[in-house]
């Protein structure tokens, strides 16, 4: 273990979560009580924080608010999409950072977000390695995708499964009550190309509640199968159909399904990735003037990442765990990794590890569900699906109310001297 | 008091509460323990389930599993939207409906619903008195739309206020962490004709992240002005701008806005679907293509009047106490009424008693927000609103969980003998 002593920056980046500021609140407390970190700095925004010199001293903030951190959902210290080009190409934006990180002595860099995210992150630390700076970088995984390759599953990804698996349960008693005049409810669910959360949809299936179809990007979409399974189901279910599908289901000839007549927003973010949004529509309206039946679309939407009044309380703590682990990992003597969860195997019980993988393996690979979690139609999760998901959503949100609403955490964000 | 002795029958009816269940809760736990109520029966799907002889014996069902009722959403006994005709133009049903009372020796009927149910309690009552049969008859309130008159607030009302704020509060701390890049998000929350949801949007400012602007169907809408006050917030307010907006808003022809998309609502897509939309698209369209901003439009649905998960502790007691009012004031000898909330005036805690009125005063009103409790712009709620509104939603929800998801009441549902 060699010691550098140093300050730190953490940033988020990315769509948030409702645990994202756990990791936060993490990393934040474990720096603050480190000797070797001389100042906790927090980046307005992600890396556009640290290019525009645009920090915040987690040092002055009132110890009370940075604990209720576990329980605010988005990124409390701002977040964004940015995409660093690759420092062959252009290292401008390199060259800046790594003047930020002389100007405030910055040793250690943490950076919490999902696989672009670690994209940002792996470039960084490869920059810094390069021109011989020495910073230990650890990445903090988050998403609630669950797409992150390299670790058993992603902080975030639980409380939104916690979340919709609720609300799908919830609305699908709903829909029950009428008897015979039930309608076909369609949820859109967050997902691009990994389809973890519309699986998640099936854990409301333990509360008595769970949908009858399920639709993931992992397998082609046909709409008139759809069709047919929507009818079967009314058929054998007293009119009703609870339908899970991802919002980035897609044909066999790889168009998304949202875009069959959607002539809503195909604008294209810095990443290249299509906006989502209109699933629910599409599919509704199928259904509507193929069965004539009454019929509700539902898309989570934002909702869903940002409900930390339903977090799994499992997943509060493993976030608050990961942003632990990428300190004194860092403070160990470790960079150029992203902390991972490992779930100990053949046991009964859940035990799971934080450890560490490298940043390149995170940065480079997206993990989807497997085929074996599905039966043969791939309409329905088995059991293999909940024994994964069960352990990961249980006890309660950690949310402190203050007049019958949420307490959020409230940063004063002073400016290092 | 006059001692009257015979079964009791218990019908939900229209759309259900996250709390509805806990007035039957009330009612049935209070019928089971009085003695002069022979036999507590259950209407399957409201007053369909009288007219079916669809009934079900509550003194059969697990008392345990009756107790979870205060933490199960949706209409655990069923509910319907059916009307009865004019007992004078056609009477069919009511003689159908004293058939069954006479067979079961009912003497004792609670009917739990909002304005339409309220309608066919009162018609049943009246009728009952006409043909001189002796039935103490009651009417549970229960709407989220929160608009029968007679009482303070309606059950229901409360928890999907909890739901809508919380929600509103979260996303909207999600939509500003991108800095300058935050889109605009329009919520669509349920209230045909009255504002009352929507205007407990508001209460989200508590949490410190209250919508910018708020539409309530009591005044008419602007598409221009709307336009103009989310140009105006979005430059005030780095890109952002929140707003909350009632399903039912209307033009000053008396249009309905969710009306005005027909183009966008009803995009007919690849396959000659047509594609289902309604208020949030219109808006978010009308933003999309005037400003050109991104913008999110978010349908709370379902979601908002099933989320027991988030209900306020003080509905879920109040809705019990509404029921088992009914039950003791029937037992007194009072009929063709509704229980009501009392809320103690010129106190500065808040005290609420259950009183009875008329039920006719219910069945043929429809109570909206007062225009006082808004400021002049007609987009903003004042602390008029606050002060009714917030003690209304105080206390934790009910929900009992098993394996990380909420336990529902399961009911046998046993035919009666």
């Amino acid at each position: 273990m060699s010691v550098l002593k140093g300050a730190c920056i953490l940033g988020q980046s990315g769509g948030p979560t409702s645990v994202i500021n756990s990791s936060a609140e993490g990393v934040i407390l474990t720096a603050l009580a480190n000797e070797n970190i001389t100042r906790v700095l927090a980046a307005n925004n992600g890396v556009l924080g640290i290019l525009n010199d645009d920090l915040f001293d987690c040092g002055k903030e009132d110890i009370n608010e940075l604990r209720l951190l576990g329980g605010t959902p988005a990124s409390a210290l701002g977040s964004c999409r940015y995409k660093l080009k690759d420092s062959d190409v252009d290292d401008t934006d390199y060259r800046r950072i790594l003047e930020i990180f002389k100007k405030y002595d910055v040793r250690y860099f943490f950076y919490n977000g999902g696989n672009d995210s670690m994209d940002t992150c792996n470039k960084i630390s490869k920059y810094m390695q390069k021109v011989g700076y020495e910073c230990r970088i650890i990445g903090v995984p988050k998403t609630i995708d669950n797409d992150l390759a390299g670790t058993d599953h992603c902080p975030g990804f639980a409380s939104a499964a916690k979340y919709i698996a609720t609300s799908v349960a919830e609305v699908s008693l709903d829909a029950k009550c009428y008897g015979d005049k039930a309608p076909v409810v369609i949820f859109e669910i967050m997902g691009r190309n990994a389809g973890w959360l519309t699986a998640a949809a099936s854990l409301a299936g333990i509360a008595g509640e769970g949908p009858d179809l399920i639709y993931l990007p992992e397998f082609p979409f046909d709409m008139d199968r759809f069709i047919e399974d929507v009818a079967r189901v009314r058929k054998e279910n007293n009119g009703c159909c609870i339908v899970a599908a991802s919002e980035g289901i897609m044909d066999k000839d790889g168009r998304f399904i949202s875009e069959y007549g959607s002539d809503l927003a195909k604008t294209v973010d810095a990443f290249g990735h299509s906006q989502m949004g209109g699933l629910a529509g599409v599919l509704a309206g199928a259904v509507k003037d193929r069965l004539g039946c009454k019929v509700r679309g539902i898309e989570l939407s934002l909702l869903q990442r940002a409900a930390a009044h339903c977090a799994s309380g499992t997943d509060v703590d493993e976030a608050y765990r990961a942003g632990e682990a990428a300190v004194l990992a860092a403070v160990k003597g470790e960079t150029d990794k992203m902390v991972a969860f490992r779930r100990a195997e053949g046991r009964s019980d859940y035990v799971c590890e934080c450890v560490t993988v490298p940043l390149s393996l995170a940065a480079n690979a997206e993990r989807k569900v497997p085929a074996e979690w599905m039966d043969e139609s791939r309409t329905h999760m088995n059991q293999k699906f909940i024994d994964y998901c069960l352990p990961l959503i249980q006890g309660p949100a950690a949310v402190r109310y203050e007049n019958g609403l949420p307490r959020f955490a409230r940063l004063k964000r002073i400016k290092p001297e």
